[in-house]
């Protein structure tokens, strides 16, 4: 469940006090059906942190237990800080470049994320942007497989990718999202202000984000197979607007 | 040690078996010191298809033993059929195309192998050739994450780079290998028939075989960073390579 000892945090005193100390809380598991004072305590401060509660039987948090002493309650925290996206946008600012963001619509796999990060910092993106929801957060993982770049790229998780894009279409950035049945990105400007986005392994991009997108961009690709794996077409494309932008 | 049972064989008979039925193995792990009959013909066969046998003690195998009655010997079997270099070139014939071979120096990581293999698929190269030793061989991780890439794209094992370039370079075959300190990839001519060299994921490209492309490539990076993740440089560089190829 989780990789290191210290991102899981357990038992109703040690959870709660990680809330309140403002922890990056990713995930919460507790007790289905388990409706004492501690345990509530716990739900109200979660609700106002707007995180996400799983309920789940004992045998799982028996099963998920480092310490064996849950008490109903294991928290997993983030192994590190978020960013807000006027922080990405103001990094864009303070190079003096036109924003490019990456923006990932619900990537499951922390290798992929890891790898991501890894190339938004390689290819000169000012921040990667993840939702809250169905996607990995910040592990451990996705911090050693990112080979470092999480200290330098900010990484922002948002409630909602299709109101973050609305958000910053105000802002005047320009949004192209990657799927097979786009045009050839050679033939398209990917210059000026951008946000690529990049949809889930196995979906692919959802329908409200795809739809908030200016541009549908597609890889030139001719294989026996449906589709590239997913760091690797986010770094083909991040290039592609690399190239442009160099030229 | 091996990600599903039927991969893994235990024991003399089997193992030798095995060997005799032609079946691709991987790796075998020999009890050190052990020098009785079976386990010496088991030596002799494994000489004959020019395999790797490593040598470990007791508490390696019953470590590593699935069913407990590893009798000294336990083999890694592929869970796929490596090719010829030549199947490769026929490909590309067959294809009426100029050859295109990733060659991967080493790489350790199933996951990268796999999505660099789906790339190649996804990118029309003609086959991907990897060392006999120090590096990961077809594993079920591999096969999983090349996304069925491994049903169509053709993986030739070698026992060393530096002849199969020499060997490939009489084929008319030029070869190129990514590292940081070579030219901006866009300013190189990276059509024809090539073969596109990928390093090891911490050491890179070694030296002798380094020493054997002709040209040395770089994908223009300006991050904090050291370099990309391998599969997404080879993704990068072998799309750069279809770029030059449509125009």
């Amino acid at each position: 469940m989780n990789e290191t000892n210290s991102l899981q945090i357990e038992g109703r005193n040690a959870v709660l006090e990680a809330l309140r100390a403002g922890k990056t809380i990713e995930k919460l598991f507790i007790l289905d059906g388990c409706q004492d004072g501690p345990v509530n305590t716990i739900k109200r401060e979660a609700k106002k942190h707007d995180l996400i509660l799983k309920f789940v039987d004992k045998t799982f948090l028996d099963r998920m237990s480092e310490e064996g002493k849950h008490q109903g309650v294991i928290a997993i925290a983030a192994a590190y800080k978020y960013f807000e996206v006027e922080d990405i946008l103001e990094e864009a600012r303070s190079k003096n470049e036109p924003p490019f963001i990456i923006i990932l619509d619900e990537i499951e796999d922390p290798h992929n994320l890891g790898a991501i990060i890894r190339t938004a910092n390689m290819a000169g993106a000012h921040g990667v942007i993840i939702p809250k929801n169905r996607a990995v957060g910040l592990t451990a993982t996705v911090a050693r497989t990112s080979a470092g770049a999480l200290n330098f790229t900010k990484v922002c998780k948002v409630t909602n990718i299709a109101n973050t894009i609305d958000q910053l279409k105000k802002e005047g950035l320009w949004f192209v999202c990657a799927d097979m049945d786009g045009e050839i990105m050679y033939s398209q400007n990917l210059t000026g202000p951008i946000g690529l986005v990049i949809g889930n392994e196995g979906k692919g991009v959802g329908r409200l984000v795809k739809e908030k997108c200016d541009f549908i961009t597609a890889i030139p690709t001719r294989g026996n197979i449906d589709s590239l794996n997913a760091s690797v077409a986010a770094g083909v494309l991040a290039f592609e607007i690399v190239r442009q932008r160099l030229k």
